[in-house]
């Protein structure tokens, strides 16, 4: 309903060039200013986890016509960890549709905390949402393929489209996951007891502990969100991570389940779809615009990273991106 | 960052006049399609709600720039009950500012269902959000005014901003919820018990009840609708009922938290900001578009409007208004 | 089917005098080894409980032949609070008969702290048993009577006929429960909203708060459990206090559920009916054989007299008086 | 206290023979009467329980003084299934002593439901008590031995002390629920997530279910009980099966907690420690009398003997066995 004048062509280009600096700018002052921020513990709940230098610190932001804007650690590699649950979503959705997906897991928040204690929804015998482990559990279980190398590679081909390059795990986090991982064991065995999921347990717990392993940057995580932002193309290499019409599942329970027991509050201050992992990646999306990717490995005491979490406010204050 | 060309002002008329035709048979379409649906049930925990006659069913739709569009009972008066919530909200935000509101209530979305047993959030000393029971008696508890009276007068002032016209209550909706409002007053004594209110009990639940027995129509909901998708300012009269910075905390808690346990689905399946009453009211929110207001007295087993989630359904998908 | 040889009379009183020095000595040495023990804090959540002198300490058994061995503060008079429970409930089975009693209130534990949130059985409408709070009030609300006052006399001839004589309320701590029992007014409503409890709340509170402020001291508590352990007559005065055949009713609830969540623990350690308050006084029962009263204000975090617990612990190591 | 007179061994003799006789007949009449009781159903959760002919019906009183009493299927064989948690424990207790085993599992009842979901005390990182799943899991996890036949070889022992006879397994239950005992699998990772139980989880549950699959009449289950009614001496064999000092750490975790969340009710009308299994047995102990077997496999929905409950209640009554 809103009415723009014709402008030329020049103009366009000067004002894009400001727009960058101003960009740029926001982005260098939030390093800034939350550096000296050294608040949370990083995660070690395995030794693999606990051994990333606390300091680190990078800010990306992808926007759906391909520009990047990057500043500190952009390009340190860490785990994903349940920043891969939300796309693994979306390939189940690819895999079978939406009815039947909806039939392995629903859509409702939990209001627990990431370490809660097993919390299933017997009566409709489907975990609450496909963000918590169980339900992210049994989205990875149902994803295709002949036999578990061809779905690790179908998931390793799910994350290239959406970064733009090859992804790998790290061999260390796997293990260590896979050996001490008796929580997402017990709750694998609790859905085999209600029906929830079926087949192979270790098969579907080994190629869980493999999605949460893989590698990525902050970067990778910011165009990952920007190819959510367009729609599922990825604006690097033009290539569709995912059907159009999944988008919106993905941004929905992104928007309602995305940060643990603290989804409320972020939904209030920030106001935009996300997932965070214990890693210490952000992943945020301002739908038709940009994806945000933060990295800092220190955690609060709900598993969220704590600088990544004040950066994406200061992102939405300053480019009005809160979506109400 | 799109652009359109210069267009006259004829053309835009007529387009204007072709999508007014079009939103028109939308809502006439809708209104047919679930005229038919009689599933559900109209509430009955008090026996004046059980007096409405069930098959009424009215919609409206009220835009930003003033149009209004309904078809049905859009005229037919009934109790707002927890559709108040919201607005109530915002004026304790305005009464008191961000800060110490939310040291009296949260933001979390709890999960749980509208008749669930009284769930209080010990740790924090505050109420989940201010859209469950325990949450709006505790921002009506703090609405500012000299005695009761000015109180309730406040309140109606409130509502006849955001609709445009004097407000009235159902006195025997008040007389027979007072009368047997059991659990509402074992909240306040409980919240009492944790020092979560102070003040009177007694009069803060009276003020509660009349909150919730104000009469108002499905136009009145979209208006009211109308006024937070335009702002705070009501589009009708130019007033401004709301501040413009308490907007978005008021749409952030109804997309969280708007309709109980059906929270997470309607986000994923709607993708607005929304409230619903057990009176069979419901309203949503297109920021910047338009307000939608139904009413349709049989609810689900979760204390929504069967018809009017399916309407808002219809209107979504037929004006991409998901928010996603 | 033991057998016993004939012993003289003379022989049995010398055997008597010697087990009486026995039991004396043991009390002493027990109030003497835990005088020291200055753990714990005195109750303080209304004023007039915290102005008890926390050194008190009185210790008392009375057997079913009607000896009295006391030693310490044993006439100290203090608040009986929830040691009133299982005796209202004994009243209200001789007032109602058990199978009227038993839809009003069940018989299991709960495994709840005592200050625990309110917890009701929702699906059978009835308080899990006659000792928590919700049970307690329950019980008390169905005391028959023409009017509060005489509801009130029936509680005092009650306690009189337990004790042997007249008893009072402490009415500064009554008014004190009564303006701060917000927690217990909540109780009464929500069971009012299930419809777990009828009538009048204020006055079935006012009862309850009043039967909370009888004052006894650990020497009546002894009598009163002798008065159980000899099948409901009292020992000293040969008046029935209760039907013989509600005595097992009210054992068994004391057994599982008399001690809020220490009750498996007090189960396993000494193996006694019996109930606390957060007076201080503790009341156990040896079943044919004598009750102990202890009074000793310091409580543990649980609600329960540390002083009073290891008394109890050390008589049963005593005397063979577990019931396993 | 009592006295009685010198009786002659005639005497006695002849009093005997009609006590043994009014045993039978009640006995006989119990069966008579709850014969035709055909309420509940055969537990089905494993193909092999639900083979089981469901009008089997046995009843059998052990005396501490080696008298058996016995009526209907006495000598079926079925799977001890949950009653051989109590022994267990008893086991645990002499393997590492009271203190020890304290670390390991609580005495608390949890008012829990036997299907309920995993529910584990996080604070004190123990299970609630050894006749919950979890803590059956815990003790059996700590049963000493050089390697899983030797663990075994020592639970066959036990159960051989108990019983007088050789004790063997149902290989068909073993692996049934081997394979489909997902559950309680889930429980031990649970558990070991939260380091209260280590060591090798799947030999630890190969034991478990090897524990509940061994095979047992109901008058096996007497003698069992006769056992620990006569302070852990078998009556029958004269040999010592468990240590006396620890019967009654079994008898009180049986008497809180032997009925799941049956039993505050089992308490209150029968009033003595017992221990159900799904198989359809049910055993109680008189302490100082006699021990109960009883094996009728229709089971409530507790999963507790529907006819097993009745009969306990009638021989109470007809014995005045009540331990109130």
């Amino acid at each position: 309903m809103s009415f723009q004048a014709n402008v030329s062509a020049e103009a366009i280009s000067v004002r894009q060039s400001a727009e960058r600096l101003r960009i740029l700018s926001v982005l260098n002052d939030l390093h800034l200013k939350y550096k000296s921020l050294q608040d949370g513990r990083v995660a070690d709940y395995i030794p693999q986890l606990a051994k990333v230098p606390p300091d680190l610190f990078g800010i990306c932001i992808a926007t759906v016509d391909g520009q990047i804007f990057e500043v500190g650690d952009y390009d340190y590699l860490f785990t994903i960890q349940s920043i891969s649950k939300p796309f693994v979503y979306g390939l189940a959705l690819e895999d079978h549709g939406r009815d039947y997906v909806r039939t392995r897991v629903g859509v409702e928040p939990t209001g627990d905390a990431f370490n809660s204690i097993i919390k299933l929804d017997e009566r409709s015998k489907r975990p609450h949402n496909p963000l918590v482990n169980a339900g992210a559990i049994a989205m990875t279980s149902i994803i295709k393929g002949t036999d578990p190398t061809d779905k690790l590679n179908r998931l390793l081909d799910l994350f290239q489209r959406y970064t733009g390059h090859s992804i790998f795990a790290d061999m260390s986090v796997f293990m260590s996951e896979r050996t001490t991982g008796h929580r997402n064991r017990a709750i694998a065995h609790l859905m085999l007891n209600f029906g929830m999921i079926d087949g192979n347990v270790d098969e579907a717990l080994d190629l869980y502990f493999q999605q949460c392993s893989l590698m990525v940057s902050c970067r990778d995580l910011a165009v990952m969100g920007a190819t959510l932002a367009n729609r599922g193309v990825n604006p690097l290499t033009g290539e569709r991570a995912i059907a159009a019409e999944y988008v919106r599942d993905i941004l929905s329970v992104m928007f309602t389940c995305g940060l643990y027991d603290y989804a409320g509050e972020w939904a209030y201050r920030v106001g935009l779809p996300a997932k965070s992992g214990v890693g210490g990646g952000l992943l945020a999306v301002v739908p038709g615009r940009f994806g945000i990717g933060v990295f800092s490995p220190r955690l609060d005491e709900r598993g969220n990273s704590i600088r990544a979490i004040r950066v994406c406010e200061g992102i939405v204050q300053e480019f009005g991106a809160h979506i109400f």
